[in-house]
């Protein structure tokens, strides 16, 4: 069952300024198109002027330059979607999992176990494994030997550390990401490929966000590292020691090729590619589907996509851009020609 | 053991013409290139017509254009491709899986389980959870808290259900496929992101199949759908919110960001992206490779990759691509000058 | 407990020349930057020259050209990296797994495994599968009805193996891996997809790595098939009856559609995406990031990405390229009209 709050206790929660009757019962959040009236939503892109006009909700989150356009109930605040994050949190706060192990569990003994952790069903915690206090170990999980899980970390079913591993605290791990697996590193010797072994660990700040089926490899040699506050969506390849910066954002199916070192506060856009040992400062944008070739030192956007177009039309301009050269040979014999031409008089 | 049919039998469930011994013998389906004499095979490209001539194969399916092109026995169709689907099928039923649930399962007393259903050993069915008539659910697999798997649906090993998400009927779910799992959503707020919980589910409709470590994420406030008759390959990523109407297909790696809503019978070529919030009509085809980055209102075929080089030509090309603004000054030059001399003629 | 080597031990072990103290204890392999004296490196870029002089490793392992480039105990070799990959495996060997099958292990009677095998917690094999001499299957691991795992194979923790596929010698296969899913084989009819069974297998030679979350698919008729030799990063998704062959090395996220066919000691970089029915010669490198959409007959490297640039250039230059045909036609204009002009001239 759901708590219900009004208006007037979310703002003295959250902050903000109530706008209508703040005796408002909310039960829960909503979209613009389904809310209903014991729901609040939020409005932060005029593009939604028309759902917002439309909305059943009973209290709508909008900025100050917004707050006129409705005259429903409403909290007006500076930054509409966080504080939008916020309420959610406060209407659905991460369940406390219950302490102790299933009996299918396989803990270790030489494992450290916080009495509040909880350890479910076929989940495995390896020797010398640190389990803090209040983690949730899902269903089949495994833990390997000497990593740790900071406190109050949950780990999706099925997520997979391998050995020597550190995550930090509030950790979110979802389900099928594989942390600490080998890094791809191979040396070739007359035509073969020789494996180098992997005896870096991976080191995992607080904060952290990592989404469904991630891959994040275990360093050749020295650790990989993910700092705090960085959040993966699903699917994200990052290589072995690579560095993300602190509060870094990655979007899904991205690929971090080895040693890249990403600075703080950037984003990267899906399936944008970044190759081996390159550099970003912090604050850089990747946009999405984007592969970085060199290190860039100053902040800003970035974007190399070919942009689609219909079939037939792309043919003819992949046709020419194949032959740019020429095209550009016969400018500058143009160019050449009326030169003469000009001398010549 | 396989059940065999004449090619007779096979014309009277699944309908074609015989042409050669209806009682030729067939025993199960093989290649053009490695069937023997007591399998079947099918023929729908001119481009194999060397290895049509040098089948062993017992018979062939095909169309009425190329029956004239063997002399072995053949079943003549209109659609050669999707009738040998058929004949596989025949030769190839899908096994029913043996009622009852593993020692081994953890199937909690407040699911609905079929007496029909099989859980197989060290799988999860948590609360509330509902599984239908003659599913099976797979070793490992974890179906959460409230969600359902519709009759005659298969789960592989490993793969993951979250909590309160629903599967239809028939779908066909490969193992490390993970629906369910949180949606990207985070508020930038003073340099720093603040989780969205992600409180919509995933509604899946009838006769989907999803792929080996594809991921579906629930919605943030809504839900996530896929309709009746998707297919999705592997390791796709589907962001939450995102909608893709029924009879689509999607290929392998291809990342679909959040709200996108994706047409009924388009199809996504591999490692396709499609960008965030937009929407794509019905019977919209996207090439390989192509990143949609707005939305698209007819049907067709589109396509944005660079066309690959040898790597010195594309060097050259890549150049002139970053420069074409200063050749597209040199040739509005080069117009200008010739329409001066021409006035001044 | 690492076991110490003197550079003296390690050269007459591994070949190479040592210059400087041959009786330099030495226990472990470290980076040029945070190696310590009981430790040594390699040295095998010019870039990294800087670090080489700085290096507290007790010896470095470098080839002739470099090897005046400092004054620490050396070992001088032909080729570095692949010496050091040997020196990090003689001191990081692999662990033999401690024979037997957990408790929770789940073998079928009727599948063989060997005596000096191992089976973890909650792996899982199925009849008819056969587990050869000191092979690995880590918890929670899967392998199906029929499917062998050649001698000294690793099974990391949640690796799942279908039905009737074959894995070789030496095989290294990471968490989350699927091999023998089914391939994405579906027949149009009638605006539905209609599912053809796919009964080939997968047939794995010797000495493969399998990275984390990667799926190879099963044929469609006849098997897929991966050569001896070949490694393979994460997130690789490898379609239904491809062929790569012996000794080539695919990065991470790359995409190889159905029946691609890749040539012996190739490599495809990062994210790269192979067409399906295409074929690679041997010897072909891709580069990161490159669509191939074409057969390759000839070795060599091949490219095709769109060069990134701040996000303001390249809208610029996206929007030119999108009217390439535009100017071609206007350099031709200009063309003919200097053509007419030299004729009237």
């Amino acid at each position: 069952m759901l708590v219900p709050y009004t208006l007037a206790e979310i703002a003295s929660r959250l902050g903000g300024r109530v706008v209508g009757d703040p005796d408002t019962l909310i039960r829960q959040v909503g979209s613009l198109e389904h809310a209903s009236a014991d729901q609040i939503t939020f409005f932060s892109h005029l593009r939604n002027k028309g759902k917002l006009a439309a909305t059943r909700a009973g209290a709508v989150v909008l900025d100050d330059g917004a707050q006129s356009l409705t005259v429903i109930p409403r909290i007006v605040c500076e930054n509409p979607y966080a504080y939008f994050a916020r309420v959610s949190q406060l209407f659905n706060p991460v369940p406390t999992p219950e302490p102790g192990q299933h009996s299918t569990a396989q803990v270790s003994p030489a494992a450290r176990v916080a009495a509040s952790a909880r350890i479910d069903a076929g989940a495995i915690v390896e020797d010398e494994a640190h389990i803090d206090e209040r983690v949730w170990v899902g269903a089949g999980c495994h833990v390997g030997h000497g990593s740790s899980i900071g406190e109050d970390s949950r780990l999706y079913p099925g997520a997979i550390v391998y050995h020597e591993c550190r995550v930090g605290r509030r950790a979110i791990v979802h389900s099928g990401a594989v942390i600490g697996a080998d890094g791809f590193g191979v040396a070739e010797d007359a035509g073969q490929w020789i494996k180098i072994p992997q005896i870096g660990g991976v080191i995992i700040g607080d904060d952290v966000e990592i989404g469904a089926n991630t891959t994040i490899d275990r360093g050749a040699i020295d650790d990989t590292v993910v700092e705090d506050g960085v959040k993966l969506d699903n699917q994200v390849q990052i290589g072995h020691n690579v560095r993300i910066g602190a509060h870094t954002a990655v979007a899904g199916c991205v690929g971090v090729a080895g040693s890249a070192n990403i600075g703080r506060h950037c984003t990267i856009g899906g399936a944008a590619v970044i190759l081996g040992h390159l550099k970003l400062a912090d604050g850089v944008n990747v946009s999405a589907g984007t592969l970085i070739s060199r290190s860039i030192n100053e902040p800003g956007t970035y974007t190399g996509v070919f942009p689609f177009d219909r079939n037939a039309s792309w043919v003819r301009n992949a046709v020419l851009l194949r032959h740019l050269s020429d095209l550009a040979d016969r400018v500058r014999a143009l160019e050449e020609l009326l030169r003469t031409k000009e001398k010549n008089g």
